[in-house]
């Protein structure tokens, strides 16, 4: 099984897709190729929410801003999982989350000799590079000559929030297509809160756990799949009536 | 086969694929993923329209306003088809014609136990019983434990047209991509007019068979692919056209 | 192997595959469903950049603005592929460039009889003579009743840009998602010109291989994917930076 995720919206990906199909009988399965452009911190983040509930896999992503550049092109190993894409940082906060068991990961650099393209490295590298280790195995990564093992990567964490005195602090890491804005903060902190209230920089909430406690078009704070706290409106969107977007600090009053 | 139908966008139908893929080899075809946010009754209007044309397979379905609340998780069995989704009436449209030939359909509440979130039946609930109901069979409904037969649930019907002394009234269902306004009067009605006019809220259009009958940027009204009639312009947008919208009312003077 | 291609948007593609998955258990993939509406040249450009990258497949393409007119349904072949759509041109520079090895395409006049709607053949058309295709193998459209070759079709031509004294002329084809702004000029005309610049009708800009070689938000002139020049900005929109849309004259000063 492959993956594919990318910024490309259409007709690109399908380019990816014959590539991979001359070699490889591979189920394909789109993550997404909608992926706000080159915005690596958001692909990455829904890259790890989503990666871990497909069983072990190849995973190509390509949002790739210096494709052309010398950023390396590589093959992250995760458990029994492969990422496929550039050395920016996009497939490492996903890699860690697949890794989680034993938490190693091994990066792994692709030389498949020069692409046709400079601007196209998802169909004349990523692409066949994924096609390569879905039909090598994932093993192959450590013997066969395309691949040389790295000691330094280019990484990407996501911020931690902070806990104190009644009080979490963190910010907005993604809105998603329903608004919902989704934090870094962990849902734990809402425990013994749901059916009350807590203040949302400065002002007041209810905590609910379901969009539909509350009427339609009011605000919540509710914990979203993520497991991490949202805000969110019932039928409605979040980032409009929290007036808050990407990035901006959330101040969560839990007293 | 398993079909996936939902108001995600992306990349959240890609973690409902993954939970499938850890349980079942089917083939996934994805039929929409942009239905209007949170509107059941667009997506009951085109599911109906659309999975008649599928081979026996189960049919996974999330749009879903009511998530987290007491509204159950169904399975409806429906011929040789299961459609797999929340109780809120979404699936019974289609239902109701993929049965047809015998009419008969039954509704089965699911229970997985506490799914892991409140806010993502999808993922958590939705996706891991139509894997079920794929790997076990359809007519595993009607033993595993998983599953209880119930005689109740919400329904979900579309408004019947009237039709008297040459004239028929009925409403706009939905709006395609395109602009083409649907209604729910059957395309029968037209016959006979085809190369005439009639009167569509009193205002006289051409009835044509086809769309480029009539000059770039002219109104028609014809029978579109769903047998209804439709109110359309060549190679523009009949909604704009005719300034009308879904729920509008249509009165069709056919004298 | 059948690809998909169309204006549609969702959920029409979805009935398309139904009624193949009925006759067949092709693999499908994707190519587009939201070319420009209506819009045959895009889509027959997108297309011959796109497809030859697949294996021998079958490729169904549906933009169709005179569906229901007597407009022929035809087969293409080139080479090991075959195409289906719309003898409206759309398919034939993708087929030229799938049978560039022999340069030799043949076409076939589709009749399957009387289809169930004047608005949608591609469900009713199309759909089912690419699983006819496809089930009873690209050769039989020699020999079977439902194709009759024909000498006569729809062509479609992009304009061949002029190269003299140490200037070219051509236009913009298309603009990509990303907003780079694509010509019909040869690539291989900025060679010796990397690292310094050429006029773009009549304004100087620099001449790059990849787009992060110049500063965010600024202009450059490189070679695309598809092998001709492309007017673009890193990581911004070529189309607006230099003020130009499908259909525009590009001249570019080489010396």
């Amino acid at each position: 099984m492959i993956t594919l995720a990318s910024d490309f919206g259409t007709p690109y990906p399908a380019a990816m897709k014959g590539v991979i199909l001359q070699e490889s009988d591979a189920r394909l399965v789109d993550v997404a190729h909608d992926f706000p452009r080159q915005d690596v911190r958001t692909a990455a983040f829904w890259l790890r929410e989503v990666l871990p509930y497909f069983p072990p896999a190849v995973h190509l992503v390509v949002v790739d801003p210096g494709v052309g550049t010398d950023r390396a092109a590589v093959v992250v190993r995760a458990g029994d999982h492969a990422l496929v894409g550039p050395d920016n940082g996009v497939l490492l906060p996903a890699a860690r989350r697949l890794a989680s068991e034993d938490g190693d990961i091994e990066v792994f650099e692709i030389d498949l000799g020069d692409p046709a393209s400079s601007t196209f490295h998802g169909r004349d590298v990523f692409a066949p590079a994924a096609a390569l280790v879905h039909e090598a195995g994932i093993e192959s990564v450590e013997t066969r000559e395309e691949f040389s093992s790295v000691a330094e990567w280019v990484d990407l964490t996501f911020p931690e929030p902070t806990e104190e005195d009644g009080r979490a602090v963190g910010e907005i890491l993604v809105v998603d297509g329903f608004g919902n804005a989704i934090t870094n903060v962990p849902g734990r902190v809402l425990d013994g809160h749901y059916g009350g209230t807590v203040g949302v920089n400065g002002e007041s909430a209810p905590v609910e756990p379901t969009y539909a406690a509350v009427e339609t078009g009011q605000r919540l704070v509710t914990v979203g799949s993520h497991g991490s706290v949202e805000l969110a409106v019932n039928r409605g969107r979040g980032e409009d009536a929290f007036g808050i977007g990407v990035g901006d600090a959330v101040s969560l009053d839990l007293d």
